[in-house]
């Protein structure tokens, strides 16, 4: 009795140490590496179009429930082999982050405020119910990939290169459940000038409110893929329009929350004679962009003007534009930083926006500031070397 | 000059049959079938779980906006190769269906109004912005992969052979935009009964308003792979409250939408007095299921009680319990075909549902006259031979 008693404790604890080696993370010190033996030509950076050309090597890291993580492997790039019923194929279990590095005049690589991706990143994962992951783990992994492909980060004032971290479910059963098995990876890519003229070109944007990106209680705050899949059909009518982005409207009142996939910001004279810059509140409509949280960051740093993350309305907008109270609209994100708008069709009516008109002092200011510290030219704890 | 004219418009008719040559559909007379050689051993229908077991086919269409679609292949069961900028692993560009056949007394096998899933697919393909195809060919070939696996249908009065036509985006770039790839495939599982008991389990709902599955000007009303990703979590939280699915709320005033991945229905005594089998309308918020519309349609000649396409709220349905006048709750899909819900967890709060304890007269119905038809042993014009 006494030795049968001991022998199930013993099972147990052993089954509990199985259950504990299953790794809750990998780590960039187990990394197996396998050089590209057929590195590719690398293109012309005026040659590039966005998202079409791929380095020589890509990150790969197995996760299973029974196992857990598997060591991170860079290997050549390379097509995923999938089971046809792998959940992100099904139920959309995906989700990716978008950043870049930049090579400044020093030859030095640098990548912005790369741990604000690394934690929405996993904010996200948590929310598609895939596994949890260590952070700078990741990060690590992420640089030595990059650090590897060095030779494809552009040497360019404008060009850079463009980094996919992408978390796909690959469960390959149908049910409509957690995943047991999960694939994270990442592909990088050099990207040419977001504006060709190396100028600052503004868009109009199509504000329809008949469309709606994301709403209270959904997941319009986690870069999922079912958040983008439904959009391009809206930017296709948008483009048949004549305008270059969508601008999202939410609720009655029509708020405006996110142009495109960038964050939508207002430099204008408030109802209360405030100068004031002027962005939608993170209520869970849209997403906490890094470009965005940096401008927030600068503009508060400045101290010239009022900073708020306040709701705009279509209404507060055409009533600023009317009352000339609207000096500067633009878009920021990762791929174009900041991005003017000069025009809005909303209810079969064209506004125009004077943002070139005034400048715009603003936008540039904030474009300056920030391709300074990403290119190196500024120093800044928000650049991390590669 | 004038034989330069004519050059020239040779030119232009070259690129228009060009242009046309691209096929704007395939065809199930061009499919091209290679049987698998190593046939797998057909499981035991007690084993089987939802959709872990496919069968030794799988049916693969490439399409691409150069060519059009290329000819269809049946061929071996087996992983598929994808880029890893693939559309549908970043943006969700992704649909999918869910259908069955099952194997009579007679051996026939049968579908179920496969067309109604022909033409759900092809509407939310062009939402998708993913090409169109002939829903007729698509369904012969279908039927052709099917007829390859006549074995693995299981025969037996509540077993079956799932059936999941998917579409995605294959487009091996990362700009958020029309995807000029795609695959069109179908693959397929014996699936075990239901209800394991072979009896009728009723199940308990969670009815929590801070998740919204879908909203007005949103893609609720399509199969789309993003749907279905960011319910995972919320099923999870679910059945930490002990209850089996979640029941899908919309609104100020809590609307009833789906539950789970089925449609809604409830019978009771409305406010007049009168019968009335009652169900969510397709305002854009739920699934146009094919077997709610065959209830619907059921019903509707039965001629015996009010059939009702309309909001019903969660005070609507709480006062229902209250005065006695709910007598059965149900939902109902392809899965389960109809599935009695005997709880509702609502607020912290659980209300009893007595759809158990009247029979469920109405859902038995139900559950006999479509199976009746499914299995072959009643003739309908819904069921259509393999």
């Amino acid at each position: 009795m006494a030795f049968g008693r001991q022998l199930v404790s013993a099972q147990r604890s052993w089954s509990i140490i199985t259950w504990r080696a299953a790794s809750t993370t990998f780590k960039a010190a187990d990394l197996q590496i396998e050089l590209n033996k057929h590195p590719k030509e690398k293109p012309a950076v005026s040659s590039l179009v966005f998202g079409k050309t791929f380095t020589d090597h890509m990150l790969t890291i197995e996760w299973s429930n029974e196992k857990g993580w598997s060591k991170p492997q860079i290997k050549p790039f390379q097509n995923l082999s999938l089971h046809p019923a792998s959940s992100a194929l099904h139920y959309s279990v995906e989700l990716y982050e978008g950043m870049k590095a930049y090579k400044g005049e020093d030859n030095q690589v640098r990548l912005f405020r790369p741990m604000m991706n690394m934690e929405r990143m996993h904010r996200t994962a948590l929310r598609a119910c895939l596994p949890s992951f260590d952070k700078a783990e990741f990060l690590e992994c992420l640089r030595r990939l990059i650090d590897i492909d060095r030779d494809w980060v552009p040497k360019s004032n404008t060009a850079s290169l463009y980094i996919r971290p992408t978390f796909i479910g690959t469960e390959p059963s149908l049910g409509v459940t957690k995943s047991n098995h999960a694939l994270l990876y990442v592909i990088i890519c050099p990207v040419g000038p977001y504006f060709p003229s190396g100028g600052f070109n503004p868009v109009s944007l199509l504000a329809d409110p008949k469309y709606v990106r994301a709403w209270m209680g959904g997941v319009g705050n986690y870069k999922l893929g079912g958040n983008y899949g439904p959009t391009i059909a809206v930017q296709y009518e948008a483009s048949q329009l004549g305008c270059q982005q969508v601008l999202w409207l939410y609720g009655d009142n029509h708020e405006v929350t996110e142009a495109g996939t960038i964050n939508f910001f207002m430099f204008w004279n408030n109802e209360q004679g405030e100068k004031e810059l002027i962005t939608p509140p993170l209520s869970g409509l849209i997403l906490a962009g890094v470009t965005r949280q940096s401008l927030l960051d600068l503009a508060r740093q400045w101290g010239e003007f009022k900073v708020s993350e306040s709701t705009i309305t279509m209404g507060d907008l055409i009533k600023g534009l009317q009352e000339n109270r609207v000096k500067e609209v633009f878009g920021v994100g990762t791929a174009c930083v900041v991005c003017p708008v000069s025009r809005i069709l909303y209810n079969q009516k064209s506004y125009d926006i004077p943002t070139m008109e005034n400048g715009p002092d603003i936008a540039k200011r904030f474009l300056k500031e920030l391709t300074d510290i990403q290119y190196g030219r500024t120093n800044s704890e928000w650049a991390y070397l590669v």
